[in-house]
């Protein structure tokens, strides 16, 4: 699994053991320098969603095949423009940003069933899973699958998305059916994983985490906003293939099944830049980075 | 433990089990309600600070007990006054803030030695230690010790603060002697772990933490503001005592060794509010709140 990085492990130190290991592995920025095109995928335009804020783009790739039903939701409510001239009301310290229309003032376009919870699902045979060796609190197994933080249990034969930071959530009230995708929110704090399985995850923050995660925190309880502060409107929202090629952002997402990203797995294990002098050893799955980078110029525009 | 506690679960309940579970146990809110004012304790005033922003105060208990000589050099550094007109120079998204002089253009003041790393220490005969049931991916044991999340090993015969949401740490170049306290960084995003025994964290947040955890995020790499951008300054940091009672914020905090806390504990690792339909069962170490109030009117004044 470590093809692609034995150039970078000077062959001298290949026989030194403790204090020396730090030397013989590559930094994160020394195995994403090393990683060939084959180890990164473009986002697809068609689960891509561009929101717009006044202080920029964030982008979020969708996990369709992680909760399908809302996926497709979402990308309803987004081409009936429903999203648009709404704003984020909620900041929550430490826990999520949310936006939606509160008030129920915004009539659901056609199409927006009551759908299924999708809190998790039947572990596919098919499904890639980079395995994490060093265990975790909440779950039998976790690791990482189609470049999101994934948990499973093979006694359950269930598997759920993770709720790390920047990932993106439906909305509910107490009924498990009542999360249509018209109210979303992004993890902005430590990892709630107490929400997993309670919760239909949605997808991941690609880029843009600053433009949620800086806003000034809501004052009333859990955060929201009260009458008197201001809530930051979302210009719009627009599936990336719905949006024309020349303003597309074009980045590329790391493959979680590739050499490189298990070589940074293993670098974030046991950082080896000089400044660590007792490398952690283990790391917890919302510890793990999942690099986005822009696409090289010469690959095609796609997201 | 659970003393205090057992008026919340109805009797007829008692027998309950699988989903009638929910109902029997106290939410959170409960539990703090329940409580009784010897479950909680006052700050102490000397080993307080006071950082005082334009946007209101955040205030940071102090951990003599861990790192007892870079407390000192904080103390001191604050009574010269060292860090007014200072500025918080770093915001990096989903990891930390950080103040300081990067410059070197302020002299540190007398008294300001070089001292021990203080990143872990022998475990003390006499330490409270209330244990986590759950485990942790980096330790081999967890819990809580004068209301701070700590990990510790037995075969190392080493005890050391976790870098969880609001811990406060001394920012160091690659020597591990030069952290000074002149530099310190609070963290702000989900729990890096990997810092645990490679820096000394020397208190904690327990108000105004939406004061740093939503300022803009730095440009620069790592967070830090570019020449453009405007760092927020700091108008003063103070030790609680040396401030006019009047002045002083009037906080206490759990008692993380007092049975409430340990039924709050409970409360978080199975979530009993009706939204939650799959209880985790489990919780991590940072993601246990460490609640902080105002003290009831009629408790002396003391923070």
């Amino acid at each position: 699994m470590m093809r692609n990085f034995k150039f970078l492990i000077p062959a001298a130190l290949a026989f030194l053991s403790g204090a020396g290991l730090a030397a013989q592995h590559p930094t994160m920025a020394e195995v994403l320098t090393a990683s060939s095109p084959v180890d990164w995928r473009p986002l697809d335009p068609h689960n891509t969603l561009y929101v717009e804020l006044p202080g920029g783009r964030v982008v979020i790739e969708l996990a369709p095949r992680f909760a399908p039903l809302h996926v497709a939701n979402i990308k309803t409510l987004t081409r009936a423009r429903y999203f648009d001239a709404l704003s984020i009301i909620r900041v929550h310290d430490n826990y999520v940003v949310q936006w939606g229309d509160p008030d129920n003032r915004h009539p659901l376009p056609a199409g927006i069933a009551k759908i299924a919870p999708e809190f998790d699902s039947p572990i596919p045979a098919t499904m890639p899973f980079t395995r994490l060796p060093d265990g975790d609190v909440y779950a039998p197994e976790v690791g990482f699958s189609d470049g999101l933080p994934v948990a499973r249990s093979a006694a359950l034969h269930r598997t759920w998305l993770a709720h790390c930071y920047a990932m993106v959530g439906v909305g509910r009230d107490l009924d498990v059916q009542s999360g249509s995708g018209a109210e979303l929110y992004v993890v902005i704090g430590h990892a709630p994983r107490h929400l997993d399985r309670n919760v239909a995850l949605v997808g991941r923050v690609v880029k843009g985490m600053e433009l949620l995660s800086g806003l000034p925190r809501g004052g009333a309880e859990m955060g929201f906003y009260t009458k008197t502060e201001v809530p930051l409107p979302i210009k719009s929202i627009r599936v990336a293939a719905d949006v024309p090629q020349s303003e597309r952002s074009n980045l590329e997402v790391i493959r979680t099944d590739s050499a490189a990203f298990t070589a940074l797995t293993e670098s974030r294990r046991n950082r080896p830049e000089d400044f660590f002098k007792v490398p952690a050893g283990h790391i917890d799955l919302c510890n793990v980075p999942i690099p986005v980078r822009e696409r090289p110029t010469g690959a095609a525009h796609s997201s």
